[in-house]
């Protein structure tokens, strides 16, 4: 299966065990955490990042917790709670723009809240959430990807259903198959495993093995020319690196089908946050008449906001502009602005394709109705 | 008088001096060009780079060519005439999107092409016509600047004139001063000295001194987040770095009065090449009504060229993309594009400020009655 060795995180014998992703792909190495603080350092650090992976990684840290208070420190049902809320809350604040961070500890916290009974039956229960909110990650990823590829490619004739087109025509024809750009790694990295954008095309050069895809480096952390490189070399899928500048360029000249991105966090009416420079390639796209499709899991969407304005935007420390790889780029004493995402807004969004369908505009009806078919339930 | 200590390029003692730029901030050092094959290589590996200044290098290798020939080889003048067009021709092959370096090496032709007596008189000429050059560039960047802080600033009552407004309004309306977005580097070090783009913001800064800067890091080399941060730096201009992906967030959120870049080749309608990312910047800047404004010298002004559709982009080595101060960036294996230029078209420009006076829209008209009124004559 596509991509199956990639071990984005693990839970073992009471351990998180993590692959690093600051340091790939030039060394392939993995942190292990023991408590729920050096899973939120592994957050706030990015050896583990992209939002799906965050809210695992998260439920994850909520079980380490649970884990030391039942069994090392054989802590009575109160000390647990006080464990688990300090957990909770140190783990809700490494990083604001996720939504899947929140979603997650919120998913943990109706295992932990009303629980009076044994800790250590507790703690079996939480391991168990976090586990199931993993698979379920990947389960979400993988139906994902079948949705997108529908849009892109369409689907073969077989299992008793006819060949279909694709949902949405590529801009302008290509004849020699999809020819995707994406930015920053929306793939298993970034999720427990098989990806969101990643996932559609995976999914998507399955079934048209033509299928080509320009990553975006994503300054500053070069997630693009680190990661998705990397996990596309890996499963053969042909892929090209360009600097962020370089997106205009190949958007102009034609040379893309369709953009393909993850998401940090989607607002009911369809405003999109994910990593800088998204909104650049949006209005990029719009301007060529490319589609811009959103891939995501419904954990990452927050209809509890209105509107992108709200979504609260990191910024990040200056160093990780201002240095790479130990070598100083930038004068001493020279300003930098570092903000970690940007919001693309829903009138430049093409389709949002979640594990329960696809979205199309307006997305606050189309969002809202698809929300009402999953387990998550009506808004 | 500001910048006036970063010395680019110079002619000393039969010798051609450059600062290297691929090394700075981090080191300044300096490399001694002797023969014209040396200048040819400093033009191609970036030791200098910037349009103008490529011109006065290329102006500087030609009359390193004639004095070899006449001082050191003692050559006649059917020899002086063999290895003058060897020299041009090897020197016009470096690098084939900048306009400037055909303008000079054409400057250059018409004092040797028709030279029949002493080969030492010929070297002379050129020397002296190589030195012209230089001080025109200056000449013309600071000229260049005054219209510039024209368009944005205004110019303050005195020397007998009123106070005039900005020609151009600021969008949306900048209580604080001008905030002003720029793209690789048209400074000082893209010239002979002060600047194209840079000499527009030094001149508005004397005027304005609240005006601030933007920079664009300008990946894969980084003249940006290096040279105009270096030079803004020096100057006590204000500057903060932002990576190229940044753009669009802070012209989304109104926090760019104008974008001003410098230029590598304007066709007669205005189409205009300039580093890689330019595009996406014009695209981005009239999205949000943000005046997009070009600098240039008329040796930047290709009339001989319909429109931007004509002018050939150089694609550059990979590994600028792959590696970075010697570490690797991506993974071993994966393809990379690397087109070092792009081409914005007329309808992003609001202005081009060149040395005769400022065209707008449509350039056609506006550039060619500017030409008429230069040294240069009408096309």
């Amino acid at each position: 299966m596509i991509s199956s060795e990639v071990r984005t995180i693990e839970w073992r014998d009471g351990r998180v065990i993590m692959i690093d992703q600051r340091l790939l792909p030039a060394v392939e190495t993995y942190v292990t955490c023991s408590t729920w603080e050096e899973v939120a350092e592994a957050i706030s650090t990015m050896v583990i990042r992209g939002a799906p992976a965050i809210g695992v990684a998260a439920a994850m840290g909520v079980a380490l917790a649970a884990r030391t208070v039942a069994f090392t420190e054989s802590g009575a049902a109160p000390a647990m709670y006080s464990a688990l809320q300090a957990a909770t809350k140190g783990l809700f604040a490494t990083r604001p723009t996720a939504y899947n961070l929140g979603w997650a500890l919120e998913q943990m916290r109706t295992v932990w809240e009303g629980a009076v009974g044994d800790p250590r039956e507790t703690a079996r229960a939480l391991e168990r959430r976090a586990l199931e909110i993993m698979g379920g990650d990947v389960d979400s990823c993988r139906q994902i990807g079948e949705y997108g590829a529908d849009l892109i490619v369409g689907r073969p004739a077989g299992g008793g259903g006819p060949a279909t087109a694709p949902l949405i025509p590529a801009a302008p024809c290509f004849d020699d198959g999809p020819r995707i750009l994406t930015h920053c790694n929306a793939g298993a990295l970034a999720t427990a495993g098989y990806g969101t954008a990643l996932g559609v095309i995976r999914s998507s050069f399955a079934r048209d093995r033509r299928l080509r895809v320009l990553a975006d480096e994503t300054r500053p952390l070069l997630q693009g020319a680190r990661l998705t490189a990397w996990e596309l070399k890996r499963d053969g899928i042909p892929v090209e690196i360009i600097t962020d500048s370089m997106a205009g360029f190949y958007l102009g000249r034609g040379e893309v089908s369709h953009v393909v991105v993850g998401a940090d966090r989607i607002t009911a009416n369809g405003d999109t946050a994910n990593k800088i420079g998204t909104y650049a390639v949006s209005v990029l796209a719009r301007e060529h008449g490319v589609p811009f499709l959103v891939a995501a899991p419904f954990s990452t969407i927050d209809l509890s906001l209105e509107d992108g304005s709200l979504i609260p935007i990191e910024e990040r420390e200056a160093t990780e502009v201002t240095t790479l790889g130990g070598n100083r780029l930038t004068p001493e004493g020279v300003g930098v602005r570092n903000p970690a995402f940007d919001v693309t807004p829903a009138s430049h969004i093409s389709a949002i394709i979640t594990e329960g369908g696809i979205a199309f505009p307006p997305y606050r009806q189309s969002l809202a109705a698809l929300a009402c078919n999953t387990e998550g339930g009506c808004p």
